[in-house]
């Protein structure tokens, strides 16, 4: 352990994780470690992207005797198409977990499941839509603003209304690149027509719609489902937490929330409080109801209500393993199909509840809004009465977590950030203190890490390696999704993590009183990021491209990875990945992504497997940044 | 020559495309015909449907030993999925189509380049969608309608539209299945969800949203295509026109329309009757300017102008290798990438106009609507320029082509049917005469034949000996796309193919004065075969799948044809493909499509890629739905 004990060690967790991995051997179930085996080496024309399978006169694979598909298309144009694919498959995927939450603010009712938390951000919402607030009921103005979000996915005309909160620089080189989003569904749809046989294979035009269709996800979809969650569920503030798997608890019934909607998990943490089901929890022998998070949702549901977090995407399965899962509740993105076998391995139910994740081997309870109340309760009550299915015996809870504060959203950081204030002199509400911080020195910048696991970088390592890297740099982080977790897992989103900083990051979290890894929420709430590096630059007076500032997936694995790293880039922040996109089949795509997208956006792509050189590459790119603004 | 000499055998058309071959052999050009040899054999696991590259943790493939790939999915949910994609991909391709249609319309006026020519159905549509017609300006009605079209790809609430054309039956079983489609860009989008890593793996879900996201095409986009082309361009009757290769003018500047969207071919065809243009070409040698079709843009422009049909899809490069073609002027879909390279060996200017589908070693003139004339102008006057650098000498068009009638739109065939109608006794205006025909036998059944070329069918030879077959059999037939192209460059779109028909059809044809194999206009025009069999059924007293009648696509190849088979099956007609689609890793997609959608939509498909056998089952059909009805 380092730190005095408070950060594990890749060898603590691992050894834990072997153990649960054996439990699976010895129930003949099978893991995601051995699928992996089972398909490595992985196709090669399928990872340089070189492989058509668009129209039926294919598949086509490029080779240099074979160097056109039939219909004549090059590498270039093919790795080009699926690209925009890739990102479609994204945006589209990430932007309709947005519409589901606007679905749910516009069926939001005073005496209903769901309310307006957030009064001030529905109104200011409304205010910069346009939409009347003075003097109506506020459920009267969530609806309008709700259905004003809804139409955002198919208006005919103009650009995501989101983009207005955009620096005017990023609006001007949008719009002059022919990038600015329209309606989030018509860039999905147009992706996939350039992409159709026989019609765009231009590398050129391809990484185009590849920016517009990511920045309609991260300045559309995906901005409506934060801010739209935030209006309902609370705009998130530091709350303390807990995080690995010896969250779960071997006297209650464990239930895990898994997927990305907090329409969802927000109803099951109420329910779990139900007095009714609470009692039937003891009726069934447990001292009560647990809840614990996995991925997107544990992040929503911990910077919200402190639900412990469980783990992370390759931490799912693990939670089953224990075999002290009553149920692992799901709605949507990155739930394993595994978990259905793997769950009749054990007594585990898998709840499926969304028309858009059905997978078999699951019980499906369909979760709608109009009826929450109801599904939630029925959800809880099936894994209530599933404890007495558990061989109390068999249970392996590793006993190992940590303390997190998790909950830094735009509204809490500039909350801490008054906090060091000198308020006789300065004026409070604005990240003034943090461009101090950065300006003198005293930081050298910041990296926002984000994104999933993927087994083809050791799991976490990634994630944490470059942290402490980074933190020893005196370099902030804000985090998010499955990077956020795997923080908290191995205990760096402990203000105690303070210990492992350079002196100036160190000095600086103390006095603010803050973790030196902020946790900024779920997957979509990269767009939290966007608004942040957005109103820090317009603070400054600067263009976004020149903040040091990178943002970093070193395990991403999702099509929404790679949504989100487009708008990012588009957004002016140098993205680095840790995991090569299916691009190297093509020098011309290759070289557009990491370099010639620099001439449209102010900012490009890094993709470097070796995550040791990764880090060094964007301190390296930090310090090139702070040297062009002479600080 | 079969039929005097009407009907061009096999034998006949591919000794003369050999010779086209031997000069892009002698030019060192690359053909699909060498790429195919280069391509092949195509790779097992893509045929399959069993690879997903869906995620990066990828790419996996489905085998005996690695029975699901590291997200836990299993051949079942990979195949869904890839199928559910292969369908979104060619609906929101179809539909964006139709957007460009309604873009167009939009911008008609008066003294613009887009006018109200078919008002009639314009008043219609706006009556059926209640928008005010009475007293107002033409064109205003016309914006609104337009406007309307463009809202159906992304409306918050509501089933498209145009289902209410649908019979009640249809609609009833749609909205049951819960399949009935919502706004276009919605339905893609729930399919790229769906398929995300993490969500679907379910073969009925993924099915049921491929069977909705196909009707959001055919009963949307597609649809609005069809018919807003119809309000500005007329809708098409009977007229004579040409077909095959030899359509091409050895003294004239040869310009080859391709692609899809009839708001630029229009404007060509007007253009080439430009006088300036015209003089310009006399100036340049040429005896005048000569344009002809390739894919549905050449069945646009012939069944409105009688513009011939230069070819079909695997002709495109034929075109090109005659050496007397000016420029191949494209916008969308199905345009070989090949004809940039090929282009570049002749003197042929390869003219892209869309930013839809931006190629390499094209020139790009960008048309729109709204400078619609001047880009016509400027494509045309670029090709008559190019008469100079063409080498006469080297110049070879094939002699041969045959006559065709085209043109049956919907009601074009009603009043087709009204001249063998006693106008004494009988209703007008009615589809009587053909459910008459039908029940009497000496029609058995009608087959609507469609789709593309593929190389894995010998070129054309799907189409014509199916065809042939069919109309021996006393099967009347409907046509469209590249199967239209097919029949017309044989020769069986001609009135006097009759001559090969069996009796009853013979009789028929000869009485109604119609040709056999009736065009019913471009890929998107299946949507009128689509109300036509909604309206002989409601007219007929019974559903659709009780219909002697089935689809048809023996050589398919992209994506838009699975989606079109998907809504035609869902329409209750059974589907026959020659291609099978990449589902044969899963049997339980397999047994969806080819069985187990009978019990939702009533109807289903047969993949056979032996032709004969794919007509016999066609016939089998047909006389089993005949035996059904009792007659």
């Amino acid at each position: 352990m380092e730190a005095n004990g408070l950060i594990y060690t890749h060898d603590e967790l691992e050894a834990e994780y072997d153990k649960l991995l054996a439990i699976a051997e010895k129930k003949g179930a099978s893991t995601w470690q051995m699928r992996v085996k089972q398909q490595t080496p992985h196709c090669k024309f399928g990872e340089d992207g070189v492989c058509c399978r668009i129209c039926s006169m294919g598949p086509c694979r490029i080779t240099k005797k074979a160097p056109r598909g039939i219909c004549g298309c090059d590498a270039h144009g093919i790795v080009g198409r699926n690209y925009l694919r890739f990102t479609a498959g994204g945006s589209a995927t990430h932007s309709d977990h947005g519409r589901e939450i606007a679905h749910t603010l516009y069926c939001a009712s005073r005496d209903g499941a769901y309310h307006v938390k957030d009064e001030a951000k529905l109104i200011s919402i409304a205010t910069r839509w346009g939409i009347e607030t003075e003097g109506r009921d506020i459920y009267d103005v969530a609806h309008d603003v709700a259905l004003a979000g809804l139409e955002e996915y198919g208006k005919v005309f103009g650009y995501q209304n989101w983009i207005k909160d955009a620096t005017p620089e990023r609006q001007k080189v949008w719009i002059e690149q022919e990038i600015a989003p329209r309606a989030v569904d018509r860039e999905v749809s147009k992706a996939l027509h350039m992409t159709h046989m026989g019609c765009s294979s231009l590398p050129e035009a391809l990484i185009r719609q590849s920016l517009r269709c990511g920045l309609s996800d991260g300045w559309g979809g995906s901005m409506t489902g934060t801010q739209f969650s935030d209006i309902m569920f609370g705009t998130p503030m530091p709350i303390d937490t807990e995080a690995n798997l010896g969250v779960l608890k071997k006297d209650y019934v464990n239930i895990i929330v898994h997927g990305h909607d907090p329409s969802l998990s927000e109803m099951i943490v109420e329910y779990a409080e139900d007095k009714e089901l609470v009692a039937l929890a003891h009726e069934v022998g447990a001292k009560g109801i647990n809840i614990a998070g996995v991925c997107c949702t544990s992040n929503e549901v911990a910077m919200r209500h402190g639900i412990p977090m469980a783990g992370n995407f390759l931490q799912q399965e693990n939670c089953v393993l224990t075999g002290a899962v009553e149920a692992v509740v799901v709605d949507v993105q990155c739930i394993f199909p595994a978990l259905g076998p793997l769950s009749k391995c054990f007594h585990t139910k898998f709840i499926t509840t969304s028309d858009t994740a059905r997978m078999p081997d699951s019980d499906f309870i369909k979760f709608e809004a109009e009826t929450a109340a109801e599904n939630a309760y029925n959800i809880v009550k099936m894994a209530v009465e599933n404890f007495k299915n558990r061989d109390q015996e068999a249970v392996y809870i590793p006993d190992m977590k940590r303390k997190a504060t998790v909950g830094y959203s735009c509204e809490a950081i500039i909350k801490q950030l008054d906090t060091v204030t000198n308020s006789q002199v300065d004026e409070t509400g604005t990240y003034q203190p943090l461009i101090d911080c950065i300006t003198s020195g005293v930081l050298r910048g910041a990296v926002a890490m984000v994104g999933c696991n993927n087994p083809k970088v050791r799991s976490d390592h990634g994630h944490i390696d470059l942290m402490k890297k980074l933190l020893k740099n005196d370099i902030i982080l804000v985090l998010s999704g499955c990077s956020a977790q795997a923080a908290a897992k191995y205990g760096l989103m402990s203000k105690d993590a303070n210990e492992i900083c350079g002196d100036g990051l160190k000095r600086v979290c103390t006095l603010a009183d803050i973790p030196p890894v902020l946790h900024m929420g779920s997957c979509v709430d990269i767009s939290r990021m966007m608004n942040l590096v957005c109103d820090v630059a317009a603070q400054w007076g600067i263009d976004t491209p020149q903040l040091p500032v990178v943002g970093c997936a070193p395990e991403w694995m999702s099509e929404k990875a790679v949504s989100i790293g487009n708008y990012v880039v588009a957004t002016g922040i140098d993205t680095f990945l840790g995991v090569v996109p299916y691009v190297y089949g093509s020098s011309e795509v290759t070289e557009l992504l990491t370099n010639g997208i620099r001439d449209w956006v102010g900012a490009a792509y890094t993709f470097e497997t070796d995550i040791e050189k990764l880090g060094d590459l964007m301190i390296e790119r930090i310090e090139e940044k702070r040297a062009a603004l002479g600080i």
